[in-house]
């Protein structure tokens, strides 16, 4: 009998297109089996792994990001899966798909058909393994949230309040373990073969991934973390890379994956930063698709002017750094834990929902963005954070307002302006950044003082859009320093109230303002001339 | 006829003993004669300068640090002020007299006597120039404020808000200049006689900082400053010096005064570090009582490792660095601006009240100690900040509340302690400031992940008081990270409501705390079975 491949149906722009193929079962088809695919439109062509999804089953996936005819012809070490062959059609892209987010214009984002991203992420890092009805409610939670991205992990996590076992797991189970949460990250008795993949663990991990797609959420995947307590952290190098491969052969054709190398790479002690760049070459190698990669940091944070990070994932809380960082590494830079909004006693889970918000918005006009998450306790220890399920804290609904401020700003994002009140400048225009550090004279080891600290932190587009925020600075008074022989509407903006008032039409260069002092606050001043 | 000296008084312990001579009137017997005197106890001689305090008297003052008698020999270019001797009796000090605050253990201060002195300043800048209506109603504020230290200045200040003229001024006027604010630092038109001093300015300065010394307040005296439109800040070196010498030689037996070389050095565009340097030599050589000497910064801190200066004297708004400044200048680090409580336009003139108590707090926590302003807008542009008057805010409660606790505290100060609540040392301890820094990995140019970013900051005294600030987070639950084999009563403290709760006794290490998460709460573990 001579195999053949089967579609997944009809082909559309942006939408994963999967072939199935049948083959041998016996053995170990993870590891022995090898299967690729070309596919090609005209003189392009894209290679493709195939991989083991248990029964019998082969599959190929590809995400197409050109219209029209397409072929593809399988090989592998195995003649039934070799020199298979075929062509489809792809047809429009179905609304609402956009493709993979890339990194655009430096500092900002995009998806693929040039549709802009904003990202206002939040975090659940196993809400994927807590059962259907947690599940389906985590995602009705962020299909009316603001949210456009969510950091969760492939692994499960093991953590104070995090002591429920996954129903599956991603590897074939040799010896149970204990689920207890006792302080440590050591193994807790648990034995896996790590050379034998569960393909519904990572089915369910795809469904749940493409039930995200179709809230408009991406999926910034982490691939490794520390929090472990079943082996999964202290897999062999080649058990990572083998692992490595099969979940970017399995989810690369996705439109809305991220890679995330690490949650806290830096508290993975068995690895060194060798591993971490060879990991990082196998996963930008093995992505056909090219999609987001970056490596999030605990407390040393990660070199991400290395050319195959596509944007910074820091842990900082300092989120008016993003100007530092990103003058530093020229990419787009991501504050991917802030702490979070709560009322745990972890540091890092319990700051206000007003601190959170005023970090989204140092973050924002700094030119970064940052991620929500939210640690309050309760007795099903059903925390945000790590399970998902529905969202209490204050800082959502101003999250979601600094969100629609965004999406009504320009479309190329906002990015900082420096203004000390004598003069205004961009980044990377007349003074740059060596300048501001050198003109603020910051102590070795010091942070610089930066304009957030000493003035009120501008981003935005020159000539057309200025947004000021004042942050705990309550000024009843500022002086329009927008270029000369142009006019703005000036706009006071509560972030906390979520009000937005016009305040002044006409406003030239010099011109005073004044409103009611309050902190918290935030001026737009927007082109009303051009 | 020969001279002889007339005294002041009766002399005592810590208070100004001042001796008057008669000489010539003719000439500048400000630049023509030398006047000084030995005082002896013993083998003891302390060498003070003496000066031309106008209509032909002159003056020695002395400020005596042990009881019983003295002797003195005056010396001078002019045969009528040479040689005059004499003898008296120090009696014991008065009550509150304790002789001049200087730096103790390292990071504190204390009085000259060993009394405990708890630096809690604030900023009226030119309040001694508002004529006596508004300086007494200034003197009367501070008695019933919390305030143990006022910045202020010698010379008059031209800023915003800052056009009123002083009724004299500090040297001979020449000519009359403009008084208004016209956006610039230039002079305005002003003329005066730098060799010829207006003796009337000085002995006004020395009325109010005795008014302080009545009320226990230590003026923190800025000898230069650049907000000037009369020339005051671009006199020539000798002038600089000359000027430099008169005031300490006038002030230097003042118990109360602190000298703080410059406000914001380094807008002082005319002078050189070597020039700093110069003025810093002067001072110390010229001040037989040892005064406190340091120098304040705008955006480039000084380098206070400078061995002649005591403290630091910064202007940041981060004062969670405290910590990292005392490491490493192993100074007290006093916080002298970190933006003001107030609404004006510009941006250190208007956090919110509460962001003042929080970087207080900082600070403390951190083993700094932290300055107060106010500068809310009035028609009659009477700002707390440079002309004194009435206080308005709602810091000064709360600063009020933090300074009692302070008080009740240990007598050693507090001392930051670093709490990871995996373990818990002191800085200079187990971990120095340098190990610190590499568990943290800053990257090159950032600053370390300090322990208020990442945990909750703690100062005390080890095995007797934790002082640990929650700031912007809100844990509704801790565990005592105290040492083994001790008990503790745990107080929850309200750093903006201005409560103190006890939330639990015989608190043993390791035991949970659990209490109302709110944020800007503090928690004080107190040694009770000591």
């Amino acid at each position: 009998m001579i195999n053949s491949a089967n579609a997944s149906g009809a082909a559309t722009l942006w939408a994963t297109y999967e072939l199935t193929l049948i083959g041998p079962a016996d053995g170990n088809p993870f590891q022995d089996i090898k299967l690729g695919a070309t596919f090609s439109q005209g003189a392009r062509k894209v290679q493709v792994s195939g991989f083991y999804d248990g029964d019998g089953n082969y599959k190929l996936r590809f995400l197409p990001d050109a219209m029209g005819a397409w072929t593809y012809q399988t090989s592998s070490n195995k003649a039934q899966l070799d020199g298979i062959s075929g062509t489809f059609d792809v047809g429009p892209a179905k609304p609402d798909h956009h493709g993979p987010v890339r990194a655009s214009n430096t500092h900002h984002f995009r998806y693929a058909d040039g549709t802009r991203y904003t990202n206002i992420g939040t975090t659940a890092y196993v809400w994927n393994l807590q059962g259907d009805t947690l599940e389906e409610q985590t995602l009705a939670t962020l299909a009316d949230s603001p949210f456009t991205k969510i950091r969760m992990c492939v692994f499960p996590k093991h953590y104070r309040y995090n002591e429920v076992e996954p129903a599956i797991y991603p590897f074939k189970l040799l010896k149970q373990g204990d689920s207890r949460w006792r302080g440590s990250m050591a193994v807790q008795g648990w034995e896996f073969d790590f050379d034998t993949f569960e393909p519904a663990y990572f089915r369910h991990l795809e469904q749940r991934i493409h039930d995200l797609a179709a809230i408009g959420v991406e999926a910034d995947l982490i691939i490794f973390h520390p929090y472990d307590r079943w082996g999964f952290a202290h897999m062999s190098a080649d058990q990572d890379d083998n692992y490595l491969r099969y979940l970017i052969t399995r989810l690369a054709a996705f439109p809305n994956v991220w890679w995330s190398m690490a949650n806290e790479y830096d508290f993975m002690f068995d690895k060194t930063l060798d591993d971490w760049n060879r990991l990082i070459d196998i996963a930008a190698e093995s992505d056909a698709h090219g999609h987001l990669l970056s490596v999030h940091n605990g407390f040393g944070t990660f070199d991400y002017s290395h050319p195959k990070l596509t944007h910074v994932s820091i842990q900082r809380p300092n989120t008016e750094h993003s100007m530092v960082w990103r003058a530093q590494f020229k990419k787009p830079v991501s504050l991917d834990e802030v702490c979070y909004e709560g009322d745990i006693s972890e540091a890092w889970g319990n700051i206000s929902g007003r601190e959170l918000v005023h970090r989204f918005w140092k973050a924002t006009v700094n030119g970064g963005y940052a991620t929500h998450g939210e640690t309050f306790y309760n007795d099903s220890e059903t925390l945000w954070w790590a399970k998902g399920g529905s969202l209490i804290g204050e800082s959502v609904a101003r999250i979601a307002f600094l969100k629609r401020i965004l999406e009504a700003g320009p479309d190329e994002g906002l990015d900082p302006i420096v203004s000390t009140g004598h003069y205004q400048i961009e980044i990377g225009g007349g003074l740059d950044h060596a300048d501001l550090q050198k003109l603020m004279a910051p102590l070795p080891g010091e942070e610089a003082w930066s304009s957030v600290d000493m003035y009120f932190a501008t981003a935005g587009q020159p000539h057309n859009y200025y947004l000021s925020y004042f942050g705990e600075h309550q000024p009843g008074e500022v002086q329009a320093s927008v270029p000369p022989d142009e006019r703005y509407s000036a706009i006071l903006i509560d972030t906390w109230e979520m009000t937005e008032t016009e305040i002044a039409r006409d406003v030239e260069r010099g011109q005073k303002l004044r409103f009611k002092a309050a902190p918290y606050q935030a001026l737009l001043l927007r082109r009303s001339d051009g």
